[in-house]
């Protein structure tokens, strides 16, 4: 896993020394003058419902990276969520992926449309919450709002849909997962980036590359997820073990079979 | 399949003929001097929120039937949404039912809380949607609201969440579900209703009382509910062929595999 982003002066070195623990290349991580990147909102008590309070992109603002050799060779891309003229300016510097996943935001569905709409043909894995699907389309209906989103170009959408689950739309397929049921969810922030992060995760780490293999990959995500609620921020992640999530894995399996 | 109900002198005997034409028993549907229960709302443009505008119990306000002796013997009793004192009244009456569902709703968690709590120690089943979960049990998480519910004495509780799905929860066990993905929701207006018959009917078509033969019970439900919602009313019901529902479950099948 090989990091590209940058934060500010204000970024504590232990939380680097804990991605590079976690078997991190954390290279790609440059330290700016001036205050990392944030934001700040209030959610409601049903929790599916949040509101933007603040966003500041700081050193965000004009990072504009050059990818070294190694990350070039990545076989496998994951645009975070930010602006799509960045995001596209680090794809162009891929040698050739096999897969390119992308996250993307309201804010940049409202401000940056166009560029937006010029990347996802390069996107194979389109991933938005139910609420990004409809602004993007334009349609309230969830299905029809993913096949409106496929004929921009990506080559599949993956919409999260919090304490509901997920649904995977390609031209030929459709997967639907629940999410795993929490009697107590504790911080819901992150939970979409962890689930991104998860499916991209599995697909890294196991070459898979089938349909099935990318079901299994979305379900690996719910898995990370469920877990990363149950804590503060990111905190649920530092003392997650391998056998936390094959356990977890197993009980999704028997939550959902029939 | 055998109806107990009461309706008012402005029920089309063509409605109690199509019943019949379905190898339902419509001997013990009552007419009446009266108009027949009327329920009137509103959906939003999410069409998951909907607002009660009129409840009409009309003759079903005083109606406290007598079953004949086919209908005590029968096997599985599904108690409809309606008054919780008129649902004892009339399982009380049954000889020795092996599955008792029950639905119910808003109006009666807050206008006869006591009778209903009553009742629950009694019921195998309860459906109930999330907003009814989270009214009976105080709890907004809906897994807690649950585990509070199953406090009360069912032995059994599913929730319906529309659009999301459904989930079962039972003191060992935990199944959930999504909901089959529509691009074009013409009116949810029963899909409830439908969801828990089709539930409900499977248990009594094949004998299935095992926990994996509720979980296809399930499904079917989710199949049956997803059918009503492309037509008004139960318009669609009329049409629907055996082969349609098979095709349908396949289709669930291969939309939630992994």
């Amino acid at each position: 896993m090989r990091l590209v982003a940058v934060v500010g002066e204000d970024f504590p070195d232990a939380e680097r020394e804990y991605l590079a623990s976690r078997d991190i290349d954390v290279s790609g991580l440059e330290v700016r003058p001036g205050r990392t990147f944030r934001w700040t909102g209030r959610y409601h008590e049903d929790m599916n419902v949040r509101d933007t309070l603040e966003l500041r992109l700081n050193v965000f603002a004009d990072f504009r990276p050059t990818l070294s050799e190694v990350v070039r060779a990545s076989p496998i891309v994951f645009l975070a969520n930010i602006d799509p003229r960045l995001q596209e300016s680090v794809l162009e510097q891929f040698d050739d992926p096999s897969v390119v996943a992308c996250d993307t935001m309201n804010h940049w569905i409202e401000t940056a449309r166009e560029p937006l709409e010029e990347l996802l043909p390069r996107v194979d894995l389109l991933v938005v919450n139910d609420e990004e699907a409809r602004l993007l389309s334009g349609e309230v209906n969830v299905p029809r709002a993913a096949r409106r989103i496929l004929e921009l170009g990506p080559r599949s959408v993956l919409v999260k849909r919090g304490e509901y689950g997920a649904i995977l739309f390609s031209p030929d397929s459709v997967f639907a997962v629940p999410a795993y049921p929490l009697e107590e969810v504790f911080d819901p922030t992150g939970a979409g980036d962890t689930f991104a992060g998860g499916v991209v995760g599995y697909l890294a780490a196991t070459g898979e590359r089938s349909d099935a293999g990318l079901r299994r990959a979305i379900v690996y995500g719910t898995v990370m997820a469920s877990y990363v609620v149950e804590d503060f921020g990111g905190q649920r992640l530092r003392t997650l073990t391998r056998d936390d999530i094959e356990r977890r894995y197993r009980q999704f399996v028997a939550l959902t079979e029939f």
